[in-house]
């Protein structure tokens, strides 16, 4: 079968033919709806080294962002009926620790020793035409279209993860919520934080046409440059945001972050440019909490998926057939890629 | 001055002329803009008797309901100006107990040994041209209409603290809430759930009219009779709902409130008809809380202010003038008003 | 090997020589250290019938509180090595649904369907020589005695899940928790509260050697009868207790729990008893919740075998070899067992 | 009556005679039992100027840490007794806003327009025979002794409130907590994290009788320099602390705290040092919460004299007759204080 295999270090991935997978113990072969291409994906195959954090040591195929229809059970595994559609839950660890017993393979205390962090992350992914994955690794969903899905196991999840974790913050009346950045991941947090709460959310970006997607979507927004946080600040009747998600993640992002967010709310860092920012118990607002935030848990996907059936999620994509699956990985290099490019090996 | 009075248990109200009030050290005088007639004030004209458990001892100008500009400034009050408007919270403990200061006088530890629960309620209230009340027990309107506002600070803060202390239930996709019986505060019920939440909010009344308005407000609606929890169950694809409210009470409807509700969901009764519930760990599904409600926070009434002026609440009501107050209570009394009377004594 | 089977509804389990197992895909073959006899199996072979609600269709070996030794990994398993001691946890669910997921196999979505419930119930458990089970559903023990934690799965992690969930309302100085029934399970609850919480713990039971012990484990006992809860009470100054927690589970001690608990409180009922409770909103305290309970999860088996490690629980227990096995039934079923009985295979 | 009063910035206080204060409405006058000396005072009377922020306009009297017994009711003020003993909550906030009603004045939301911030901080304090204070300030002591737990409304609520925010961090077997800083306020956390939860709890500071003190009261001590934050993820079995408390404030204690610190856990920074941290998402651990904290609520002041009540709480100081006070303010400015200095006026 044809696969986009990452073949080496700061080495463009590869259109080949590949063994077609066997499906392990307790694992299951999906046939291959659509596969995401992600900006992580560019990172590991164009500036990391080997030994680098975060590296993933090739080969393997591409794909970490899956859906697809079971086509066939390995040994062990019971319940399951080929031809469903199902979303992939990513990251895959030890499966026998505290956090993989929770679902949250993303924290697996066994992850310094296991030899991949995912499906397509150190092992073959879904950038192919068939995958094999665990069977618990596997969000059901049912007649919702598996293409317009596939991207939201990652461009939904770390989103969702982010924003539930900071509902607490967000719960009641006359809330409100900031989202700087408004790209693939961004837009899908409007929504979620439209759908998911009562809140007033600030939308912010460099783009106009995303700013005007925010709009639609139903945010409030605010251009940047000078007098953004009391432009921000003004709308919140001075108080700040109750909870502030940065997707951009360079300095002056986070800094606008922390400066807009009121006394007791909550600030995530969700893009990971690694900006820095000078925290001190005197410029962080009182009882801000300041954290970053980690793709999500196998159950917050089964949430995500709910949303997408309810109607409550949107996801942005272009779709490419197999083989001008590497033209999508070209256009996500170029910067030219808006929403999420979906190859879809079947087509 | 005018105000409706109770003057005698089991004796409907005289709308008579009293002294118009002057504050006290840290009170306040509200002129009034409107005051709610509510169920409960007829309860204490006409249903109790002296001792009874809730029973209020006469006479006092009644109205717990309360919204007005501000009039007079007692000794000690500071920060306020004459002229504002501003929704009253209700109860009043003794302001110096560990629930009243957290803002929750309905829990006030020395209520025993009070003289009185609230405005309206034991002392004097506000179906009159002018009344008292501690300025802690403001929460300002800016320029929304104390009119339309008057009857949230019991009809919209009691569905709103049931539903926030729900929240945890609800928080995320793919959630369901129950309300059940569609009056005044049932169908504020819906309107925070929908603004609050991204559940799917099932509602059910024994009303076409009630059910048509919920369906106009968001909600799916079910009729009563056999099969009601099955029909509720089908929605939610089996499980049950995440939280239901029942705003009636009744022993049927508690038992169609907790049959209906999902292993680990929380099931709150609303609705003081006092109807029984024969609670066994095997009939109850499993973890799931059976618990009742009362009131809310001054905090809490501030959110709902912050609802109402963010267009995401629209009580229902009809104004009376002044003279015509006890019309009013006597349509209350007949079972004629649907939303909620409100006394205009300055129209 | 030898196994304690449960052969037919209503019969007396027999101790004859079974097939040793062979770990399946995703399975781990465990030489058993211990297996505590419960007195759900009591229930299993002596009062359930063919159909009945809790049935568990024989044959099966008996046995859901175990530890144990790796002897053998199935197909598929990585990471664990031979020998290493564990707990295991006892339900097992569909491995691939939404509770699954969470490690709450207790809550599977798919239980209508599945065989069994869980090791010992349904399918083999842990009363012979040895037992295979999910590589997931194992808990390391490390250094701990294996034989002295085993009923921990059961006995532990069914009050610990009870008071994990009523921890939010424990947080804090000035809390009060009150514990009915101080059997194994109650007096493991006694620890538990008294290692995570600051709270004064109000123990009672109709023995005076429970009581004896709950005072030794740091608790305040109250004698049953007449003036009970007056006195639980007066301990905690009129206002009653934050959490109530009734092992037992009969109409008295159900509403003795309902009656003893604070506004604002949480009453959960452990116990299977089955007694029913007339709930009513005016009889209720205001805005406790009454719940009920049930086992727990994988993640929550972790941190009681972390509180076994750090000695905060000393499970209370008596030892059979194998060859007395039926002995250990036998004194359960005659109500004989203080502290729980623990099969030892390899003695 | 005499009283320490400020009377100019940068001027060290002086000890002179002042009018007895008069109660206004709702107030009370307290004969006060003690008046504990605080750091910040010294910040107040040594290092502000004129509009720095933080500064408190002079003149008046010193002394936001008081207990008393009630000499006089202001008007307005019922239900309480002249000669009971209370202790005070400090901030004093406009008492109308949403913040002031959940009684945590200190985030009041008219902070920007109040002459003062306190008792003591602003408005005169309680380093005097008498002191007025707000009625709904006062936490009943009971037969606790007054000069005891005077100290406790700041160097107990300050540690009090920033540990119970962490709480659901370290809720359940197996957790860690880690203090930085054993002075006062850090060996008071101890004493709470201790009494409240089951965790291990983890201290250091560079004195070692601060170690020894924390030793006897069950903390396990690291000593500082290098290699500390090994050994203190060595503790924890290489995980890091759920919930780190640094009382000091320094860059080193910041970065020793979040360096120390569990994905998914919670660091604060208690210590008013100011130190800054360079945070970045690939240098913080995974979602770790950085925060700050802020003195506390009432409600939480009850809960410190309910620790205080049940003992729980030991607080270190150390008496000054009245004619002494200033004395105590110079061993504070000389570092010669450890445990708080507690002034007694009427001893």
């Amino acid at each position: 079968m044809r696969a986009v295999v990452f073949e080496n270090y700061q080495t463009f991935p590869e259109l080949k033919d590949v063994e077609k997978p066997v499906p392990g113990p307790g694992e299951v072969l999906l046939k291959v709806a659509g596969a995401g291409a992600c900006h992580s994906d560019v990172a590991i195959f164009q500036d990391f080294t080997e030994g680098a954090p975060g590296a993933q040591r090739p080969e393997f195929t591409l794909g970490h962002e899956n859906s697809g229809w079971i086509e066939e059970l390995g040994p062990g595994v019971e319940g399951l009926n080929k031809g469903d559609a199902y979303l992939v839950y990513g990251p895959i660890g030890c499966q026998h620790c505290r956090a993989c017993s929770r679902g949250q393979d993303t924290y697996c205390e066994n992850a310094a020793t296991m030899p991949y962090m995912g499906v397509g992350l150190g092992r073959d992914g879904g950038m192919a035409e068939y995958v094999r994955v665990p069977a618990r690794n596997l969000v059901p969903l049912g007649d919702a279209d598996p293409v317009a899905a596939a991207s939201l196991s990652d461009a939904g999840l770390t989103p969702y993860h982010a924003i539930k974790l900071a509902l607490p913050h967000l719960n009641g009346g006359g809330k409100y919520a900031l989202v700087i950045g408004l790209g693939g991941l961004g837009l899908l947090g409007v929504q979620i934080l439209k759908a998911l709460t009562g809140a007033t959310v600030i939308a912010t970006d460099m783009k106009p046409e995303a700013m005007a997607e925010a709009e639609r979507l139903g945010a409030v927004t605010v251009p940047g440059g000078e007098g953004q946080i009391d432009r921000i600040r003004e709308i919140t009747g001075g108080r700040g945001v109750d909870a502030a998600f940065d997707f951009v993640g360079v300095a002056p992002t986070v800094k606008t972050a922390m400066e807009s967010t009121a006394r007791q709310g909550r600030c995530t860092i969700v893009g990971i440019a690694g900006g820095s920012y000078d925290w001190s118990f005197f410029t962080a607002p009182y009882e801000v909490e300041l954290t970053s935030t980690y793709w999500g848990t196998i159950e917050e996907l089964y949430e995500v998926v709910d949303l997408f059936n309810a109607g409550q999620l949107e996801p942005m994509y272009t779709t490419y057939p197999m083989d001008r699956a590497l033209e999508a990985y070209q256009a996500l290099v170029d910067g030219k890629i808006s929403g999420r490019a979906v190859v879809v090996p079947h087509s």
